[in-house]
């Protein structure tokens, strides 16, 4: 598997014309490997030429943790008063084109341009971001089984009592039930009660739940190394009629989303399908984000739907789709769901009910 | 508080002729702030000229969670189709020389160089690393706290079986002691045994625990934003004959690093105290890392106590001393305590008793 992801890679790294892949921290790492590394700050970081052998540069004293694999790369570990950043560029061999990991450290990126001053760096997700972004069927059967566990969760959260407890009491709930699903890591809880759901990423502090509330839950983890994302909003007791209409036209913009999720349709399109609704609906300024993210490895990865991507979708693309609608101080609500593109339509990987759950 | 700081940022920046400091993921933008990051694709970037105003330019939908504070900073939120790094390129206006967050993406240190081609770039540490290096009492407090708490874990571990149980299973249990002790967040646990305990950086696995090994515990984890980070290592039943030489050089080349650590002497000074120790007991080969890191809002800040840093130790300077041997296919030991420089010489932070523990 891994052998074949880097031989992609290298296809694409010569349309692209880079002559070196140099990864470190995040998701391309273990991708093409299956290590992660450490995010600190000793230097690891694969050196993959076009042709040639890859190396994996290393602090000695994570050497032990790497298996050696040959088809994949050999390992260079460097001691604790060796300079890792010289031992990639000469192992890098100057190259004219070099693409980094979006997410190396500034430090690394400015050494190695000292180090190479003749080499033109660009962001290894021109490399890697399409091919990380069309996901195969194990990946996608790694994707449906974390979105299983989150859906059982938001299925559970209808019968659970909201009123009363603080956002962080009920964020605590939802990491304790992802982690007792088989996720090995909870990512984020966003519990968003009453007003404060007019804030997207709110973080969940000690406001305390009140009838009348509607609440917005957004939670997802890690399960085999691939992410989990789901939205569902809450009501506690009946809602207001305000309330009732805004998550209709809220329900139907996440709904024309999905349906416009088909292959070969641009990422913007799908934004604009459930911003469209949102918008002739009369809430249009407070629909303030982008209608999702592609998640694999990363809860956030391409394909992004935002008004100008006008990638493709194609088979195999796993994103979110995520449209919210947030009224300042007053209330705000969303709908997640992960959906996949398939040859014969969008596939939804999240199936817990996501009409307005009234809890109490 | 903050104006303190950045008025101190200030005068550094005058100091190296930076212009302009650009502050994103990572320690540096609570330091100055007290607000983080979020580690998002979307860019978040305090942007700080050496004299004028200073801007946070975030995510808008990020906004709502952050606190306007004139004295500080003013709130430039950017909306889904915009382009932050050219809103941090126009705030930053065309510096000479701007230093960039250490751990600032690629992806927006390529963007920014892009925009912004005739302005040099270096590691914002440059600025801020003696800065944030050289704690206040408060900080000094915090981090004693923090040091107490996994002492008491320590201390308690004495008494716990080890033998029969995974290395998962104790550094499990190791998280949620650092949790119940008041630790907001676990940042690691090391369980290395027997013969894993020859790697520094062991991720804890299936191994089974048994007599007659010797265990090495390494972990912290943050209290009201600062870190804990110690190492005890324990022997099941009674320790060999060379289990016992072994670390008894360790435990006197440690106590002589932490002597050394007086203010005026220099970080690789306090590393050659532990070294040559372990060197002269015929060890030298098997003390395969740096003798310590600074600590602080990171786990992993300056200074660093390694050979090649000629920095001198100040009053306030904090970091680890942390030795270890390691026989590869055998057996490891490792004693870790945070010590803090003071004018009346080195204060260790940590206390639970550091003799070999023998276990269950």
């Amino acid at each position: 598997m891994f052998e074949e992801r880097i031989s992609r890679a290298r296809s694409r790294m010569e349309e692209l014309d880079v002559d070196t892949l140099l990864l470190s921290v995040g998701a391309d790492l273990p991708y093409f490997t299956g290590y992660t590394a450490m995010p600190l700050e000793r230097l690891t970081m694969l050196v993959l030429p076009r042709s040639g052998d890859a190396t994996l540069v290393v602090p000695a004293l994570e050497a032990p943790r790497i298996e050696e694999r040959p088809e994949a790369f050999t390992i260079q570990p460097w001691g604790e008063t060796e300079d890792p950043v010289a031992i990639v560029a000469r192992l890098a061999r100057r190259p004219a084109r070099a693409a980094i990991g979006d997410r190396t450290w500034a430090t690394f990126v400015l050494g190695l341009q000292e180090a190479l001053p003749e080499t033109s760096f660009l962001a290894a997700s021109r490399v890697t971001g399409p091919l990380r972004a069309q996901k195969d069927a194990a990946e996608i059967d790694a994707l449906r089984a974390a979105a299983r566990v989150v859906d059982s969760v938001a299925l559970a959260m209808r019968d659970r009592p909201f009123a009363g407890r603080t956002e962080a009491d009920i964020s605590r709930e939802l990491v304790e039930r992802m982690l007792e699903g088989g996720h090995e890591r909870a990512n984020f809880a966003i519990v968003a009660s009453g007003p404060n759901a007019a804030s997207p990423h709110h973080e969940p502090g000690d406001r305390i739940v009140e009838v009348g509330d509607s609440i917005v839950c957004d939670f997802g983890g890690t399960m085999a190394g691939y992410c989990s994302d789901i939205t569902r909003t809450f009501a506690v007791g009946e809602p207001s009629a305000d309330m009732i209409d805004l998550y209709g036209v809220l329900f139907e913009a996440q709904e024309q989303a999905v349906r416009a999720a088909r292959v070969g349709v641009t990422c913007e399109q799908v934004d604009a399908a459930a911003r469209s609704v949102i918008a002739a609906a009369g809430y249009g300024d407070y629909f303030i984000h982008r209608t999702g993210h592609g998640i694999g490895l990363e809860e956030h990865e391409d394909p992004y739907l935002v008004s100008g991507n006008a990638t493709l979708l194609a088979a195999g693309h796993a994103f979110s789709v995520e449209p919210g609608i947030y009224l300042p101080g007053r209330c705000g609500a969303r709908i997640e769901d992960i959906v996949v593109a398939t040859e014969s339509g969008p596939e939804r990987l999240n199936e817990a009910p996501r009409e307005l759950a009234i809890v109490g």
